[in-house]
């Protein structure tokens, strides 16, 4: 089963609005294992609709039309799909005292404008719109259906859960796709793809692979498509246990869970307390890690030592060792990893020291030159790490990096199964 | 001149992923004054690909087209565009120089796949991919100009602004729209709007007015049209210095620029150190400041004191303060404020203190509530605010009412033409 998804508006267009309608759209029909084939977003324009609906349904069978409803005049849509499906207008008494309801209970007078969103098209059957004054309109057309639904999120999401949903599920008999998302972490894509691709290509052909790769992150996203949903579940669960088999310490997770997240779970099940020393990441570990609501149960506190007095003055590094061996290096990350551990009174600490640039790089130590450690109670772990140029991506990484070290020694460096 | 842009990822039509280059693209485009008709977002398949081409060209002289570029097996795009233009490919050597240069730098071996994607298609001009390896493609063909674009924004966008858009400009002589952007804070949009209705209201018919609204920032985006970009310029700037005498504390700079750029420029100018302590930001105004390149010759470090034992261990709160005040009071606040400005030694301070949610709240002190003091040599501000019950836009607009603060201190609380 094929769908497409047009929404209507200029705002769109411009770029003033980011099209969150259509991925949600989207998420909807693959939760109901409906195919997606294209999303397009199109100007409030009665040509345009037309053109439009008419290539959607060559594709397509389930056309969903959101957006270009509402009582202002530059709304066209409702006329232009009267017209695409040969229909006159008529007055729909339920929607008119819908649209009562709303302005009443705003104590809002009615105005003739808004009566006349009351007149729908014979051919419809009208969406009841619980948010809004604009009915949604099902029509069916050569075997296809096409729904018009209001662009305002608020109104256009219940429709679509609670009455569009439902309404598809029963009319065609729809098959199940099943989506599961391997998060990485530690390999780049191209060497990820090398070590797994055995596995890739023993995946049977009702199971598809897609690399979606960010700064730090890998995710892998397979995508099962069959009737039985158990069945695939199942199926897809046993790639997953084989990936991990081959790459165990990269996996962090599944389906969009972040590092901070799994960080934060294996120290509160663990009942560790944290502490971060910060210079080139600058805050932004600390920032991760409070970003989780209910951090507060593991998270201490920190330092950002930017200045070398800093890390002698609040995390105890001794000026021999800054002036022995620079602030970016192993002696001095790990006694500020030490330094916070002890003052902060923690479990566990994270430290890093680096040259995020533009500029601080020398020929021995380039800008993305980066030391982090990991101190606990039975020792310290500390790594040097090459992340480039980019200023903004060296801090990300280095976060990025510092939490999957306290993540691998909190697991002990066993394959996440056994620790989220 | 029309545009469309097709954007191709399996990961859009299952709802995985927003849409946001969509909107950036159309933002450009249209800042650039070219139209766009359409955006699809397609699947990473070769008969939809050609498909979206054929009709994309029908109805637009520009297609730009992003992702589905990169080492994996599973971008099929750049084959496709060469087949679609009838074209052979070649090893284009200062590509592979710089993805070369890509692997060395983070030290990582180059592979085969790494290799083929020097290999482009003879009929393009390939466009440099300064931030990764899928070079972008340049493709003319009927008078029409098809672009290929690798779909991470990080890639993207560098490549869109600095050679696309110039391109562009350039082969089809376009028009000028000259745009500025006033960047405002601490009045809400709605206020706004009532306060400058009649400066918006004054503006000429080619000028026109768009509100960018973004938690704790509004960004006022006047677009000139006309033939002379020095006169357009000079209109513009006029109506620019008006606004200022209407909302002088709100303006804080023009075209994007931060509260962070805006604060570091003045701490830089006035030769001055800052240091921060942070409770329910948890370090996210730190990160703010260390993203500045620069940023350490004023910026000396900062303690994230998310516990009481830290605010008394580590910025010297005393605990009577605590117990009678609460942590989220004016008199913690400014314990903390003074103490991290004594103990690092710096000429000014900011510290927070609040409650981020979605727990912690009272009925006194809802979930939202933040005091924030700004400390300097000849004193302490410090002011209580009220944000809402969403955890992540309070942190971000918990640090940016704390930057404006140091800002508007900073700047002695005259309009910043003085001050940037």
């Amino acid at each position: 089963m094929k769908a497409e998804i047009i929404n209507i508006g200029d705002e769109l267009l411009i770029g003033q609005v980011v099209n969150t309608n259509a991925s949600w759209m989207a998420a909807e029909l693959n939760k109901a294992g409906i195919k997606t084939v294209r999303i397009s977003a199109i100007a409030d324009d009665k040509e345009d609709i037309v053109q439009a609906l008419n290539q959607a349904s060559q594709r397509a069978d389930i056309i969903l039309v959101s957006g270009g409803l509402g009582p202002t005049k530059d709304d066209i849509t409702k006329k232009t799909l009267a017209e695409y499906f040969d229909s006159g207008f008529y007055f729909h008494e339920p929607t008119y005292q819908q649209i009562k309801k709303i302005f009443e209970a705003r104590k809002i007078p009615l105005t003739e404008t808004n009566r006349q969103q009351a007149e729908i098209p014979e051919k419809c059957i009208p969406l009841k719109n619980k948010n809004g004054t604009a009915p949604g309109m099902w029509f069916e057309k050569g075997g296809k259906v096409f729904v018009s639904m209001p662009g305002v999120p608020f109104e256009l999401k219940p429709m679509m859960s609670e009455q569009v949903i439902p309404k598809l599920q029963q009319k065609f008999n729809l098959g199940i796709i099943y989506h599961k998302t391997i998060m990485t972490t530690g390999i780049v894509e191209s060497v990820l793809a090398e070590k797994i691709e055995a596995w890739e290509n023993s995946l049977p052909a009702n199971i598809k692979l897609a690399y979606l790769p960010q700064p730090g992150i890998v995710r892998l996203r397979l995508s099962a498509s069959g009737k039985d949903r158990k069945k695939l579940e199942k199926e897809v669960e046993k790639y997953c246990m084989r990936l991990k088999t081959i790459i165990p310490e990269a996996v962090f997770g599944y389906d969009d869970i972040t590092l901070e997240e799994v960080v934060g779970k294996l120290l509160a099940v663990q009942n560790k307390t944290v502490s971060t020393a910060e210079s080139c990441t600058g805050g932004y570990i600390s920032h991760l890690i409070t970003s989780i609501a209910g951090s507060s149960a593991y998270f201490k506190g920190g330092v950002i030592s930017y200045s070398n007095e800093i890390k002698i003055k609040q995390l105890g590094v001794s000026p021999e060792v800054l002036e022995q061996n620079g602030a970016v290096s192993k002696e001095t990350v790990e006694a500020m990893a030490l330094g916070v551990k002890e003052r902060f009174g923690t479990t566990c600490s994270v430290a890093v020291s680096g040259i995020a640039g533009p500029t601080g790089g020398t020929p021995e130590k380039p800008v993305g030159t980066v030391w982090i450690a990991v101190a606990y109670n039975d020792g310290i772990i500390s790594e040097l790490f090459h992340f480039g140029e980019h200023r903004g991506r060296n801090i990300r990484r280095s976060a990025l990096a510092a939490l999957n070290m306290l993540r691998l020694k909190l697991s002990g460096g066993v394959p996440p199964e056994n620790c989220i």
